[in-house]
């Protein structure tokens, strides 16, 4: 079995090799190694070299279709960045920052075309299985994002709706990832389906756990400023819970707070979190990421192999993504 | 054989049994049936369903990559228009103008996906070879594009490196068509290869043709203001050509005409047109339109048929699209 650090070899060696280097014009394709060297934990593609190894020993056929998923992840990033006017990521200025912004849809829309070439790579056998997946995932992915800019615009977005938006915005791809490996260690359709379920459950408790942690994370240990998310006014599960739980009083405190042009940031953070400690958002979002965290490790224990010891590994990765082992 | 009337109604009808209608969320997918359903002569699609015609009496399965085809090229014009910031397209407002900028670029995103979908319901025997011509060719129309880009940045281009830029941002498109379509009705390799040059002999005579009549066309047919190039400075066939034939005195006339602010467009035109003349531009340019149709013919000839009358249709649907019959 592979540790994770070998697969993260694995993919950065994969990665490596794929790096455009002097190809012609320089403007596309320069901003492209750009984003991609930017690092990352590839998560994603490790996700897939790590479902795979559930099954087979040998990884080779997985490495093009994880770095494919990778592309497309960096792709979605790009763009992204550009629609929501970012000016950092991964601390360093944006493609359209450091560069333009149509080199930055451009760009883009190259490193998506180069994750259909790397896919493509697959062999023929799985080939059809393997695009129909990354196809529908990468249009769901669309579709979060869509859902992700329509809430900005309204009031009275739920917690099903929120979820919802998340699913299909970051947790449909992890699935995909799990589910790609899988294909590729010639997993049986119902094996491929709970590993595409375990990554959809994995998803949605890492977002919970992202808006969780931004906003009660110990200061030293999590790197971000806390509050960044109430300071933005970003719906997250705990704002969206809160505003569900309050009574109209509470609702409207909270809004006049958010939308508060000249308080200090620290003080418009305390009172929030006066509010939902009142209303018991952090327990409320603790149970939830509870609640994702088992349906997750439901699914990864309805994958039936010969040795159930494989499953180490993954389920190590997991746990440390969710914060969950010391 | 298959007339261009009955070629356009089979792309028209499954163009439309595709449309996206009530698809949720409404934001992402209204933009992408606006751009589709604004018409357009589906040049594209019928060139690969005619190329597969030469080949096959049965256009099924040329059917749904002819139609990829077409949502790729939009996809293409709807990115193309926010990085040219573009405010009409088709006689209509563009995505970003009647929507906003955002939509533009995911709508653009989720039509650069279905693209691939539909050209992934092709035949699984052929689909590896199609996948292959279709994301080379997105890639070269991506590098297009970004040399269009730089060019504008530029006031030395060479008329080699306009038809480079050319050929990969407009040209090679239409010669994946021809080659997607003989694909489809199983041409050999050196047939498929022949079909794919003449498409690019076609794409340079056309854009070179393109240029010529934004100039030297009737007022009356053209559908256009004559000179429409001249007073936005574009780099076309004609311009460059003048540059690299004039001599230094010149050049610098045709320098300060171009950046002149106040002049009437219209004296503008008429003053750039008498140097074009001096400098014979026009018989230049009329040389190099006759001399890529010969080599585009050439090409077509060298696609051996059984049948060799079975070219008609193509070689007519050609020769309008380069106002080459009466």
């Amino acid at each position: 079995m592979y540790t994770l650090e070998q697969c993260s070899s694995l993919v950065e060696e994969q990665l490596k090799q794929l790096a455009i280097g002097a190809k012609t014009p320089a403007g596309l394709y320069e901003p492209v190694d750009y984003v991609m060297a930017a690092g990352g934990k590839r998560v994603r593609p490790v996700l897939a070299l790590m479902a795979c190894n559930l099954f087979v020993d040998d990884l080779t056929k997985s490495l093009m279709p994880a770095v494919a998923l990778e592309v497309f992840h960096n792709f979605t990033l790009l763009h992204d960045d550009v629609m929501d006017n970012a000016d950092v990521r991964r601390n360093r200025p944006t493609v359209h920052k450091r560069w333009n912004e149509s080199t930055a849809i451009l760009s883009g829309d190259a490193m998506m075309i180069l994750a259909y070439r790397y896919m493509c790579r697959a062999q023929p056998e799985i080939l059809p299985s393997l695009l129909d997946t990354f196809t529908r995932t990468a249009l769901e992915v669309c579709e979060g994002q869509q859902y992700d800019m329509d809430f900005e615009q309204r009031t009275d977005v739920s917690i099903d709706e929120y979820l919802h938006m998340i699913r299909l915005k970051t947790a449909v791809l992890l699935a995909a990832c799990l589910k790609t490996g899988a294909i590729c260690g010639s997993a049986n359709a119902a094996n491929a389906e709970s590993l595409y379920k375990f990554g959809i459950s994995l998803g949605l408790t890492f977002q919970i756990q992202d808006d969780w942690l931004d906003v009660y994370a110990e200061p030293g240990v999590f790197g971000k400023a806390i509050g960044g998310d109430i300071l933005s006014g970003k719906k997250t599960y705990l704002l969206l819970t809160a505003f569900e739980k309050a009574d109209d009083r509470t609702r409207e405190e909270l809004s006049v707070l958010l939308n508060h042009q000249k308080m200090p940031g620290n003080e418009k953070i305390s009172r929030v979190k006066v509010i939902y400690n009142q209303l018991g958002v952090s327990d409320t979002a603790r149970q939830a990421m509870d609640g994702h965290y088992q349906q997750a490790m439901s699914h990864l224990r309805e994958v039936i192999l010969p040795d159930e010891s494989r499953k180490v590994v993954l389920e190590k990765f997991a746990a440390t993504l969710l914060k969950r082992e010391k």
